[in-house]
């Protein structure tokens, strides 16, 4: 790749990080557009305008900042950095203070040698201020030489209604193709890897389908809990919080037809995977509230449990447990479920995707044994690896089958380069100055997944649904084992990955 | 694998090594017994009686054999196993010589606890005595109270004829089932391999057939010459040597269909893979003159070449160095190139079969780059190893495609046991014991085997293809990898597996 | 089905007819309309009016329908349908004459019980007057209290840039989701048929892809000429005429991925064929003029030639016949050729599809013989049916291999129904009726069809391309026979089909 | 097929019937070669001698022939085949009378051109004198020139035991390769067709294993009871006397992998087929009991039960209606049902194959109905056809699904021949001249078959199976039904093949 070529370089850029004085800024806007400048896809030519409610000078805003960037570079990188950085205050419906930030803007991008000077705005604020902010944008802050583009994160509604209503107020002011919506899990090495592992690939696209997969096992799984700051999760619960937007992107990305391109000019190339990921979501069977097991952690010797958390109603129902079975109705994937886990508290971290193919046919007969099935596992996170659970004879004067592992683990294999992958958040800041939004979520895949989501999360609230209590640091509800087990998923004892 | 099951190590057992003063018996034969010895497969009441023309007292035999089994166990071990070879001299065609040491036989088995005694004869001893050997055994030598079962050792005829020949002699007087023919690449770890690898998994067979691979290439590397003993060489060539015995085994075993079981009881077992192996090589094409190349090595400024060798007539048109592509008309291969390669004095050592897929299906459209072929590796020697090339998105902020591979390499991943991988000639000889059949040659097999190559090897006696010389030490001759490239392997330039 | 059950029927419907007085309308569209009404889909309380800008009165244009309509029915029906069926006389920009065109419709919708009157517009006229009357009925004629509908009919253009220009005349005027694109092809049962034919069974879609197809032919040949009115024609040429239209939404039915859904709920459930139809034009590759043979015919000894047609410019270059290969890039088709055929003037007439399947592999192999390809054939007209063309052992004691069809005669099969088969265009207005809008065309889809013909259509006129002549009766250019050979069709002389 | 071609018929030849005047003989032995002789296969040089124990005369004979044939040629041809039959009295065991018989061969043979005379014995008689009469011809009949190959009928043993026992003894007289076991439903049009139909034809091959056939039924009805000769088959049942034989030709021929090759020169050809049902059948599983129903009839108002024959015991537990299900351990077809059914006197007479494959994945969402499977029928008898159950769109203004088929009834599609289908006894004696052993039954085909059923058989002595009562004329017991459906067939009410 060579990052010189975008055209986005040869011209004009200001950024405007909204809400920059808050933690999404410091602690991941900010260095991320740091770690673009590093790179040299930010030049000393760009200008990078916090904008937010508190009053600071620049160098006040420079400061702050200043600790949050020196782990990523030298100092020297740091300083010439921050010298980009400026600091509007304002309110986040004060059209006029924007107008000021605005007006900044314009003289910088003036003394540029491109006539043509585009735009990012970065929202870095909660949704409920999303259609201010957007307004006062809208009325003042629009480029008038080049593109502008929104970057705006999650959440994006609590069910169908909230997001329906979201969508309206802000497609009255922004067409859908300048809203940029940012699921980070779309700019992790492995999600960003899952097409190019499918598509091209010739060995994976044959297996990749109702003949040969027996389950989709899409687990989340943190060995922490709320720490204290239960508050804000309580109000989601897991299934919103981790599933609706992380995983599903993930899933859909897995499950997805083939894309007509991947690659190539033109901005409906974009739109081919969405299209894709919107197509697979339209198949999905409501989830079955008999195909979900939720659960709520409990405190153990050494850890408070969730509803120990002071920010936490003593009587939530929130669930820090779910594991949810989903069901897609198309010729590819009718009759295979997909496991979906995701919990707090648990007995580690880790992201993964585990497809768990049939047994060979006849095996049982052929080799008078239970032969193991096969399993591809992409690990996302920590650890990225791809490997494919693989029998063969046991070494040595033996003829029994033994299963271990084809590996591809990226921190063996790509030594050099493992150690400097980049941040989520810098791929798809840099996703958004190139224009490529196949790794932004779109209005309609947003529509469909609510669909298969609200009426289980209604089910939640109208507490048809238990709450399995589990205990912090374990592995979660068993009943959750009991659910996949029933779904078709087999444990195989003693195979153990060799990290 | 619980050795001690097997049904023979309870029965009395005597091994009789015909030869047992040749190079085979002393660098194969004996270590591999040994080897079953320290592995407990053979007992201090076990004996192992020496056969050859030489007359020699035990204890002659025993300093004789010791330097060949010291490096593979203690002094203790080597002792003790010594204790039990004995040794007896006599004619190849002496029946009353035979019988002296059959009644030693009878002495000892008749020691042993149990009624049952059974006799392997092993032939280390050249194809010209074989009938008459056979002949001694038939008439004095065989068990009369368990079964008596004879290995013998390539080669097995010359072409259609002679094999026809040596096979009308030789079951006149022994029965199929009790003759087991080695070629010792059906005892390599990854040959036996290949049928657990094919149908203990669920993900290769579905791409194991002609929509899916492009060619298969198998390849045998030497990277060293006659070295002086050309003139045993001289009467078989490369084609005999190494192609029509040990690589069609490889390629039979890779192709055949599913057999009915790999295990089970009752003899009928063993058939089931030699079945298939039988059945697909019935089904070959009579290989085209246009699709072979044929090669002899020239000397460099430091090795002689082919015909310096003094032990080589100087008019020899001998091929070093082979590359054949075979066809097989089967639904399952139809149309696809198997390539088999084979030389010596090359520029490297390795055997390895190499299955090329079809590219990705629009693939090219799809990324907007020539998205290259998927191969899976099965490296047989040296460095046992299993890897498919796989393309992955490259790490970072690229969306480049880049090729890395899936590795299940043996010393990496089987630390434990790799130092101690059986050699083929002790697995081999265990599944004598054991009466597994299935790793031997059947009569059948070589007769459809011959079929396929004499034809090629009268073109070659008349004449009819040019011999190409090439230069020690280098890849062979230029024209082969034209033919392979011309029957549609693509060569990809830069990529390099990481051993 | 259960027509009464449609929810336009519970409502007041208006028809206009757009250009009533012209050919269209009289052979098609008012046949149409009646065909609806004696199967119970209108019914008397509906009204029809037709307008143009000549002047009648509601009985004189009676009077003039009435010979299109008798053989579709009976006196009683012809009359009482007549009954519905008013005129007004207005210009194609005449908003006024529009207008009180409108307030009969109103007059008429206010006596009806339902409060919610729909309005069908089709626009039976040339392209030129396309936005004009749409502007007009914008201005006047939509339903306030339900929904407009407007159907139009090709020619959508000559070229990318004239279609673009249509389109963005209209739909500144109306919203894509209101007007109902007319081919007529989408209306034939079999088109209809072939989504049912590819996703209703189990047994076609594994087989439906480059693994299993050699090629696919999409046949249209008419057997007489422009008979004196080549004049329109040749502002078109067959490659407008038949294939950038028909020809290409068969292919596209034929060729797309298994939409969502079908049936259902929903406005979006329309758009899922259309959204495949877009998605495989996507892939489709430029066509290369060295893939296409162009001819005109010439006369013979009873029937003039193309430019013998006085309404034909002497020196046109207007091909009356075509061959073209298509190339599709998606992971199912990559690799097979779509061959487009379509000329007047030939030998026959008939429209079908000929999926040719590849040998079965090592066939010649197993049987000592050629074995034939199957071939599943689906023919549009006349004569619908679908044959497979199949391989049995001859009966009797011959052995030999014969090539007979597995077969679904419409005419044989469903006798009870296929004299009553609905004309396309009944279909068709069903669907309109019934807001159902995937046999329609969509925008999109124009744009991305225009793509594919638009470079090769420049390339004719810039006479790039030899124009072959053929006699006319024959079975057109040899040429064509030769391309469609080279890229792998292969013909097999003997058979022959039992109609 | 050049019949006058075939080696055979420019030697001499002399057809010896065993048994001439017992039923079969005429039945089906003296018709069929009378067949043979009217189509040009054997001539009038050819010999026919009977041979049993009954004295006559020569023309006694023929008069006792004549009454079979004329309904097979005219009077001529009749006339003029009776020339060539002779007979010569004698005992099964009696060694001298055969040499008489043989005797006059040799005079008739010495007549000849063809220095080479072969001789083939047509066993007509009943299993217990089989060796006997082996002997006599083993002493004094075999051809001295030419080849000798002998024809047995049925049954072949009762259970593995008995089977042995018989093999045994025919296997010291005559070697495998000159014997031809005969079971007619390999002689059958369908039967003969079956590998032609899956072997050359690219369309079914794909589709013919687990991933899409859902089960395979292979049913046999009758329509009428034992006649009041109930005493033979109640030795028997439905069990060894129809699936034991007939229908596991049927199965194993549908079921089998592909053979190497079905035509060619050289002996082993004919053995290709019979490896692969061999290879198939040891992958059976053993039956369970619970997949197994039995039935016996009672009569109805018109005719009599099983047990009202007088020749059947009163006790009887002979099962005159089996279903069963064969599990088959192989990557094609593990986890398929097959079920077998066999019945007398049901309501109608058949035997076909049906095929039932799996729905169309996600089919029910797509057309939001309950699309129905698909099914391949090869009807064996009566009226020889085979269908495709196939489902399309209604035709007309409905978007229904409605099952039709496509259809191959030889009756209509080859008129020509179809009356004229030769027997499954000619095709087969004349394939006994020809040398060509596919289509008879080997011995290890034998072993295989009575492994799979002879546990199964002892079961039902042993009464661990109940035997259900069904009426005369019914569709047998209602509990077959169930079992089929409990194993996933799926009946669809309300479709109706029409013939």
């Amino acid at each position: 790749m060579a990052g010189n070529e975008f055209p986005f370089m040869k011209e004009a850029l200001s950024v405007v990080v909204i809400g920059a004085s808050g933690d999404l800024a410091k602690k991941k806007t900010y260095p991320s557009l740091f770690s673009l400048y590093t790179s040299g896809f930010l030049s000393d030519s760009n200008i990078i305008c916090g904008y937010a409610r508190s009053k600071m000078t620049d160098d006040e805003f420079r400061d702050k900042m200043r600790p949050f960037l020196i782990k990523h570079g030298t100092d020297e990188q740091v300083e010439s950095f921050l010298r980009l950085c400026t600091y509007s205050a304002g309110g986040y419906d004060d059209a006029k203070a924007m107008s000021v930030a605005a007006a900044k803007l314009e003289t910088h991008e003036a003394q540029q040698t491109s006539s043509k000077a585009n735009r990012v705005y970065y929202f870095a604020i909660p949704p409920n201020v999303f259609t201010d902010v957007a307004a006062i944008i809208k009325e003042v802050g629009m480029s008038t030489t080049g593109w502008t583009r929104v970057i705006v994160e999650k959440p994006f509604g609590k069910d169908s209604e909230s997001f329906e209503q979201l969508d309206r107020s802000m497609s009255a002011i922004f067409t859908e193709d300048i809203v940029y919506r940012i699921d980070h899990y779309l700019g992790k090495e492995m999600t960003q890897n899952l097409s190019s592992l499918r598509f091209a690939n010739t060995f994976l696209e044959p297996i990749w389908n109702r003949n040969h997969i027996s389950s989709v096992m899409i687990t989340f799984k943190e060995d922490f809990g709320t720490q204290g700051r239960g508050g804000y999760f309580d109000q989601y619960g897991i299934i919103r919080d981790v599933m609706q937007n992380h995983l599903i992107q993930v899933l859909t990305l897995f499950a997805m037809e083939p894309p007509t391109k991947f690659v190539g000019a033109g901005s409906e190339i974009s739109e081919h995977v969405r299209d894709e990921k919107v197509k697979v979501l339209r198949a999905f069977d409501p989830v079955r509230l008999d195909e979900v097991v939720l659960g709520q952690y409990l405190g153990n010797e050494e850890e408070p449990g969730y509803k120990e958390d002071k920010t936490v109603p003593d009587d939530s129902v929130t669930p820090t447990y779910a594991a949810v079975v989903f069901r897609i109705n198309n010729p590819r994937w009718d009759g295979v479920p997909f496991i979906m886990r995701a919990g707090k508290a648990l007995n580690e971290r880790k992201t993964e995707i585990r497809i768990q193919f049939k047994r060979p046919p006849a095996s049982t007969f052929m080799f008078e044994t239970d032969v193991p099935a096969n399993e591809l596992v992409v690990r996302v996170q920590p650890g990225e690896a791809i490997y494919m659970k693989t029998n063969v004879k046991e070494p040595g004067l033996s003829n029994d089958i033994v299963t271990t592992e084809l590996d591809l683990s990226y921190k063996k294999r790509f030594q050099d380069t493992y150690s400097q992958l980049p941040d989520a958040y810098t791929r798809l800041i840099l996703d958004t100055l190139r224009g490529d939004k196949s790794s932004f979520v779109r209005d309609d895949e947003l529509r469909e997944s609510w669909k298969v989501f609200t009426p289980l999360l209604k089910s939640i609230e109208e507490k048809k649904i238990e709450l399995i209590p589990y205990e912090y640091g374990s592995r979660g509800p068993a009943q959750a084992d009991e659910l996949i087990m029933r779904v078709g998923f087999k444990y195989t004892g003693t195979y153990k990955w060799h990290d």
